[in-house]
């Protein structure tokens, strides 16, 4: 059978149901579980809103939103092809954090996504925005970050950036380096690459170059959506323009969130000795793997299961969302996220080239949450 | 301990989870739930929108929607307040139909609650409208049905209908009385007494005269909104005026929906002669089962589980979406809902005074759920 029947005929009936909590096996269970008793939880709530977080579901739940836009690297197919993403996210989180999170796709415009996403706030504890176009992703993250008095995370953004950091806070160990001392070259200024080059620049590297398909980002730019401007400002010391290969030339670090096969081996032999590079496009990478090393790179990642190093941003999101809800925070910091990618980090003792990022079954949730609710 | 304390303790937590239905123990099983296996269902969808039938779990999910503007007996206590209500029914879904339902609490007004349901079209197969105020519930479902290829189905309303017709054409059986005999009175004119109202209209009685808190609608009143005022025009063939003891003098049967306490013995005795009695406030009913008794009714129904006759939604929407979701019906038709009242008398094979209806236990739903498909 092929990868894609199998595919198929797994998600066959679809992978998400419901379950009950308590028993409903007689009529004193349903009257308590239902009218009359289910009144008095109520009343509770009604007196008290936070009583939601002891009488319901609410405290353990994530809204997994998405309008479809930007879907894994399929682009924009809709909220209805989307589905089957969201389900499968679901199941990541009750695995791997025990969280109940419900697919919520909306068929609507950006307002109506904001208008229908924050109007939920009674129903969930979290919101996991999902497969959102950018920059559009900005402008709906700001948005529900300022409506809603529950946390609001776009995981293309802030878990690949987490698990990236973490992955190059061990990659830079392995050969030798420091944070300091580090050019890092971005490829792609899109979700994932604004919010990797953001969390990078907090940690003071020498200089972050940032390149969308146009070439490098720079303040002279007159094509540039304000997130590009603000890129262009805070990145790219000397304000050098050019290429992709022109920005990886001399670098110390390749990030790429971007495009299949846009990085060509001698675009990674013209790297700083000790290269790093981190082709994450899926399913194609901007270089494969085998060739990165061929090139010269020292440490190779990808988003890849087959190949070792796979940054993944199952290594964050479950952890994230269980620490922000056991302290139920009412936002996820910038310090929370930080503390969370070093937290993965932590979680190798000894960072090898082939193995800077734990692997998902290595208990990595209990670990971020506990990170998480610590820099709160 | 009390039974207000049994309810919160059995509420602590909350009552809903999700879980999962593949296997998600190997990187393999992994690769197929999620990335990059999840790649083949959605682009399967994105070519035809309706395979989302077969490779999610839309096919068998139902969104409890409610902005909780009138919860149980309990008012507009908000859409919060309202989770473990939605919560409960989304057990009574699994329970008795194995239906995936999950509640959707939303804190909007009219035209933000609908278009909020609206959007959320690619993550269901049905929505199940519930504790809505009138006359706003009737807008609500009339604008969604519109703009949804989903069913729409208001529960207060056709729920209420469907149960409570059913358990009078037992009633009517038990007394021997035709329905084109029956005089029936109602008490309530929002959600439930409307669709009650309407549902019996299709069956040709005599005659039905409603009552809201001003006493009888009739055509005269100056003081009624659109819904009421169709009321007034299909009702009421004297055009007769007066207090709801007015309208239940000489009439067959009573229905009330409406308020605690507020039916006194000598209404019941100034029934016609073998009278029904379906005293449905919850949790108080208009007039207890046994003084309606002691005054002379034959037949008598409440919505307690702690006395016979229990006049009960979960006798309907189970099997009403269970029919509705096997067969991708569109619409949940006027014919489907009709068929669902008789296939739930047809339950009950000997009605008797203490019987005429089913009890929750007895595998309601299969049937209802047969008629409704054979009914579309």
């Amino acid at each position: 059978m092929s990868g894609r029947d199998a595919a198929l005929r797994l998600h066959r009936g679809g992978k998400l149901a419901v379950a009950s909590k308590v028993p409903l096996k007689t009529q004193r269970d349903l009257s308590l579980a239902y009218t009359p008793g289910v009144a008095e939880p109520c009343l509770e709530i009604k007196r008290n809103p936070d009583a939601a977080y002891d009488y319901t579901s609410k405290w353990n739940s994530v809204a997994i939103a998405t309008d479809g836009t930007a879907v894994l690297g399929l682009g924009n197919i809709g909220a209805q092809a989307s589905l089957p993403v969201m389900e499968g996210k679901a199941l990541l989180f009750k695995k791997f954090a025990d969280i109940d999170a419900y697919p919520i796709c909306v068929n609507a415009d950006e307002e109506t996504f904001v208008e229908t996403v924050a109007s939920l706030e009674p129903t969930f504890g979290g919101i996991n925005l999902e497969d959102l176009a950018a920059p559009h992703c900005f402008r709906v993250e700001e948005a529900l970050k300022r409506r809603m008095k529950i946390p609001v995370f776009h995981d293309d953004q802030h878990g690949t950036a987490i698990v990236a950091t973490a992955a190059l806070t061990n990659a830079l160990k392995v050969v030798g380096k420091k944070m300091p001392d580090a050019r890092i070259a971005i490829s792609g200024a899109g979700a994932a690459g604004t919010a990797i080059a953001k969390m990078l620049l907090r940690r003071n590297p020498r200089d972050v170059v940032i390149c969308d398909s146009h070439g490098i980002i720079t303040r002279d730019r007159a094509d540039l959506n304000e997130y590009k401007n603000e890129l262009a400002r805070i990145t790219n010391r000397q304000n050098a323009s050019g290429t992709l290969a022109d920005a990886m030339e001399g670098a110390d670090v390749f990030i790429g969130v971007s495009a299949p096969g846009i990085v060509a081996r001698k675009m990674v032999s013209s790297m700083a000795p000790d290269a790093i590079v981190f082709a994450m496009a899926n399913p194609t990478p901007e270089i494969m793997p085998a060739e990165a090393k061929k090139a010269g790179a020292a440490v190779v990642a990808s988003g890849r299961s087959d190949y070792s190093n796979q940054v993944n941003n199952v290594l964050a999101f479950p952890g994230v969302f269980r620490g922000a809800l056991d302290c139920r925070a009412r936002q996820i910091t910038e310090k929370m996220k930080d503390a969370a990618a070093d937290a993965i980090a932590g979680l190798v003792k000894k960072p090898t080239a082939e193995k800077i990022v734990p692997s998902v079954f290595e208990k990595v949730a209990p670990a971020v949450a506990k990170a998480v609710i610590k820099a709160r």
